[in-house]
């Protein structure tokens, strides 16, 4: 799965997009940026230690890692077992440099045995607004 | 379904979740913090004027409303008619208030003819993780 989502995010063009964010009304084209979705399912065996190590992968990449914007993840009300991911990098080299870090690595192969399926979505941003 | 969301945002109650925000690793509950999934399908002859009034609405929104905290916009890569949301709102209230507000009246009223369907998600935030 990560190989090829290496090399379908290395055609990701994400053209026409904007960004806005800031406290005040401002835009800017963010055309560089990748915004990734992942929808898992987990095995409810597995749930808690699987969300310990999602937010140390998480607090680890926002930490060290320039390029990783956002990764915020959420689980479905009421289905706890449904997690969905919303993932922003500044460019589709951080996206890669995230794939090869071995925080990302280690959560990779350290909850392999806890995931019953993971859907990922490319995206091309329409307006990205935020505070 | 509008109301029917406001009936169930209003019994959220987000408990144990975790905000992480800032350039330096850092984490504070975020248990009032209201995080939604939109899912939409938008009739292909009215994408762009979709597109547009979904703009207008997320920059107002951002600009007007203190408790808006991001509104993220985006389409499934080469399906641009499934739109996907990612909403986060300060607390309940926060929530409540935007759909209230005339911009998102506005949108909703102006935009109904041109969604074919609409799925609304509530969720539990795992970790928010942002710089």
């Amino acid at each position: 799965v990560r190989a090829k989502t290496v090399a379908m995010i290395s055609t990701a063009v994400f053209v026409g997009s904007l960004l806005l964010k800031g406290p005040l009304l401002s835009s800017e084209t963010g055309k560089d940026r990748v915004v990734r979705l992942a929808e898992l399912e987990i095995d409810p065996a597995h749930l808690e230690h699987y969300k310990a190590a999602l937010q140390e992968e998480i607090a680890t990449s926002i930490r060290v890692e320039p390029g990783v914007l956002t990764l915020y993840a959420v689980s479905i009300k009421d289905h706890p077992t449904q997690i969905r991911l919303f993932e922003m990098y500044a460019n589709a080299a951080a996206y890669e440099t995230h794939l090869q870090s071995p925080h990302f690595k280690k959560y990779k192969s350290g909850t392999v045995g806890m995931v019953k399926s993971l859907k990922l979505l490319e995206t091309e941003p329409i307006l990205l607004g935020a505070k």
